[in-house]
C-alpha cells in the first residue's frame, strides 16, 4: 500500500513511518516541524537526542534500502495538502499531525486557540483533499481516549446504542473531554463522521490511550533512528515521566489522589495498531472507531508499578492536581476491535520498564529537573508560560 | 442589566438588542459587518432595505431616548474582545456573532474552514474574556436545533440520562449535525461546557429552531429600525423563502419529499426568549441548554401552510434535495424550559403569514429570482459559488 504519514517526524509518527516501511509499504512522511518548535518555545529537549528528519530518512535508506519521500509544510495550508495528496496518491493517510499536549493547550488563550485552529483546520483540509482527489483513500486518524472523559457508564468504541423512552438508536458516543486539546480531537471526530456521511469517505478514528516506551523494533536498529522521549510537564506523559523521576532520584509525582484511571499502550503496540488499521481499511462511508489501548491503570497504580520495578529507592509524592478532573471515578472501556484484527498486546511488565530505566540512565545528564513540575493550572486562564504581549 | 449583544447588526441580533433596550436594560452592540459582506460576496441583498448600524442606533435613540453604544470589530481578534468586555462590563453577553448559514459553509473548502474557524475561535475568545475579566458574566449563546440531527430517539434539552449495562449517567446529548456550519455550533457547545466546568462560568446554550418573520414590536416602530429579510438559497430560511415564492408566483420549492421535520419559531418569540434567558441566568458553573422553538412541522407541511394562507394560486414543487439528510424520520424534541420561564408562543397562523405576504408585496421589485434556486450540493466538494483561485 501507499501510505502517507502526516506528522511523520514526531514521537509516534516517525516510528510508525518506518514500521510501515519495514512491513513493505510505500511510505511518505509529512511534517512542519511544529513539535521541534515547541521544544524551542519551552526551552526543553527530548531526553534521547534525535536527528533531523533528513538524517533519519537517510539512515533508514542506508540500512534498509527503502526510500521515504518527505513533504515539508503545514496542514492548515490547503494548497500544500492538496498538492501532496495529489502527488503521492496514497491508499491510506495516517494523521498524527496535531498539537497533542493537553497542558500546552491550557497555557493561555493563544495556545488554546492555536491548538484548536491548528488541529481542526488541518484535519478539515485533509478531509477536503481526500474528498476531492480520491474519496477511496482511507483516513487513519489519531484521537485520544481522553475524548470520552470519565462517564459513569462503560465506554464503548465510538458509538453507543441507547434506548430512551422506549425507542432505540445507535449514536456517536457522548464525549466530555478534559482540555482544549482533547476538545479539538472531539471536534475532529464530529467533522470526520460528517465527511464519511456526505462524501462516502472511509475513516478509522483511533482513540489512543497514553503511550509509554521509546523503542520499537525499527528505531532500535540505529541511534540515528531514535524517536523523541519527553519528560517535561507539558509534553511528557505519565509513565515516561515517572521512569525519569525514578532514575533521577526524584519522587514520582502523582497529581491529586492518583485515583484517575487511564488506558495505556506500549509504543510497540501503537505502531502495530496503525499497521493493522491501515491493512484492514474501513468500508466506503464508514466512520469506524477503535479504542487503542491495551490495559487500564490508575495513576497511583502506575506510580506503584514504576517504583516496584526500579532497583533503587523510590518515593511517591502526591501533588495538588493542576487539572480539573475526577480523581475517583468509574472506568471501564471497551478495546476489542484491534484485538479482533490481530493485535498481540505487550502489557506493562518489569522488563519493559527496566529497559526504559536504562535509556534514561544513559541520557540523564540531559534532564532539566525544573521542567518536570507542573505549572499550568486548568483553573487559571493564563499560566506562567503564557504569551507576554 | 448591562447586556452586550454580539452580532447586534444581524437579522436577529438587531431586533434582540432593541427588544432588550425597550425592556429597560443597558444594551451595547458589537459587529464586524460580516453579514453585510456576505451579501456583497453573493450579489444579493435583504428583501427589506436596512439602514447602517449607526443610522439604526440614531433612529432608536431619537425614538426612545435610549442609547446603544456600539463596538466594531472581529471576535477572532482576542484583544478587541478583551477590551470591549472590560470596557462595557456586561452582566450578560448574548452571542449571535457567527456565520449562520449551512449552505454557505458547504460552498467549498475555504467557506467550511472560514465558518469553523470564525465561529469556534470567536467563541473561544469570548470564553477567555469572560473567564479573565469577570467569570460571573452570563453567556447566552445561540446554537441550533440542527446540532442534534435526526436521531431515532426523543431529543432532550442538551443533556440525556442514559442507562447502559446497568449503570446510569447524564451525558451531553449526542449530536450528529448536518453541515460544517452546524458542526461549528456543536464544537462551540463542547467548548462552552468545558469552560463552565473548569472556570465556573455560567452559560445558556439556545438551540434555536428555524426562525421566520421579519417584524417585532420594536422594529415596526420605524422603517429605519427594520431588520433584514433573506430569501436567497444561501441565507434564506424555509418559511421566509416560501412566502416570497408565493408572492412572486413561483412554485414553493420543497427539497426532496419534504418529510424533514424541523422546529420553528417566530422572530417575536426569539427576541423574547433571549430576554427571558438573560433575566433568569444560569447558576455559576452551570451549562444550561434550552431548545428554542415553539412548534414542529415537516417541510411539506410548511409549504402546505404557506400555500393555504396565500390568497392567490400557489404550486408546490419538489426539487432534488441538495443536502444529505433523512427525508423521512422520527422527530420529537423537548422544548419546555423556555415555557417554564414564561414564554407565551406565537404559533404559525394565517395572520402571521399574511403579514409576511404584505411585506414581500411591498418590496418584491427587489427580488433577484435567480438567487432562490439551490446550487450548493452537499455531495459535491465545491459548488458553483466556490472561490476561484
Amino acid at each position: 500500500m501507499r501510505i502517507l504519514v502526516l506528522g511523520g517526524d514526531g514521537y509516534l509518527g516517525w516510528p510508525t513511518a518506518i514500521h510501515l516501511s519495514a512491513a513493505g509499504h510505500q511510505v511518505a512522511v509529512a511534517d512542519n516541524f511544529a513539535r521541534r518548535g515547541y521544544d524551542e518555545e519551552l526551552g526543553v529537549e527530548s531526553l534521547v537526542p534525535i536527528r533531523s528528519l533528513d538524517e533519519r530518512i537517510s539512515a533508514w535508506s542506508d540500512l534498509t534500502g527503502r526510500q521515504l519521500p518527505s513533504y515539508v509544510g503545514d496542514l492548515t495550508d490547503a494548497a500544500f495538502v492538496h498538492t501532496m495528496v495529489r502527488e503521492f496518491a496514497p491508499d491510506t493517510i495516517v494523521h498524527f499531525a496535531e498539537q497533542r499536549s493537553a497542558p500546552y493547550s491550557m497555557i493561555d488563550q493563544a495556545h488554546a486557540v492555536y491548538t484548536q485552529s491548528n488541529n481542526v483546520i488541518g484535519n478539515l483540509n485533509v478531509l477536503y483533499a481526500i474528498a476531492e482527489i480520491d474519496p477511496s483513500i482511507h483516513l487513519v486518524k489519531l484521537g485520544t481516549m481522553g475524548e470520552y472523559g470519565t462517564p459513569n457508564i462503560d465506554i464503548e468504541e465510538g458509538w453507543l446504542t441507547v434506548t430512551h423512552k422506549g425507542r432505540t438508536d445507535t449514536v456517536l458516543y457522548p464525549k466530555r473531554p478534559g482540555s482544549f486539546y482533547h476538545l479539538s480531537k472531539v471536534h475532529d471526530s464530529h467533522n470526520i463522521e460528517f465527511a464519511c456521511r456526505i462524501w462516502g469517505l472511509r475513516a478509522t478514528d483511533l482513540n489512543q490511550g497514553i503511550v509509554y516506551g521509546q523503542e520499537t523494533e525499527e528505531t532500535s536498529l540505529d541511534p540515528a533512528l531514535a524517536t523523541r522521549f519527553d519528560y517535561d510537564h507539558v509534553f511528557g506523559t505519565v509513565l515516561n515521566r515517572m521512569a525519569i523521576q525514578a532514575v533521577l532520584g526524584h519522587p514520582l509525582t502523582v497529581y491529586g489522589t492518583g485515583g484517575q484511571t487511564r488506558g495505556l499502550i506500549n509504543i510497540v503496540d501503537t505502531v502495530e495498531c496503525i499497521r493493522l488499521a491501515s491493512e484492514h481499511p474501513a468500508d466506503r462511508g464508514e466512520f469506524r472507531v477503535f479504542n487503542q489501548f491495551t490495559e487500564s491503570l490508575s495513576v497511583a497504580e502506575i506510580a506503584q508499578t514504576v517504583a516496584a520495578a526500579y532497583p533503587g529507592d523510590c518515593r511517591i509524592e502526591n501533588l495538588e492536581n493542576p487539572r480539573v478532573e475526577l480523581e475517583e471515578h468509574y472506568y471501564r472501556a471497551a478495546h476489542t476491535r484491534l484485538l479482533d484484527l490481530g493485535l498481540v498486546p505487550h502489557l506493562l511488565s518489569d522488563t519493559l520498564i527496566g529497559s526504559l530505566f536504562s535509556i534514561v540512565e544513559h541520557h540523564k545528564h540531559r534532564v532539566k529537573p525544573e521542567a518536570i513540575r507542573p505549572t499550568i493550572r486548568w483553573t487559571s486562564v493564563a499560566s506562567e508560560l503564557a504569551d507576554r504581549t
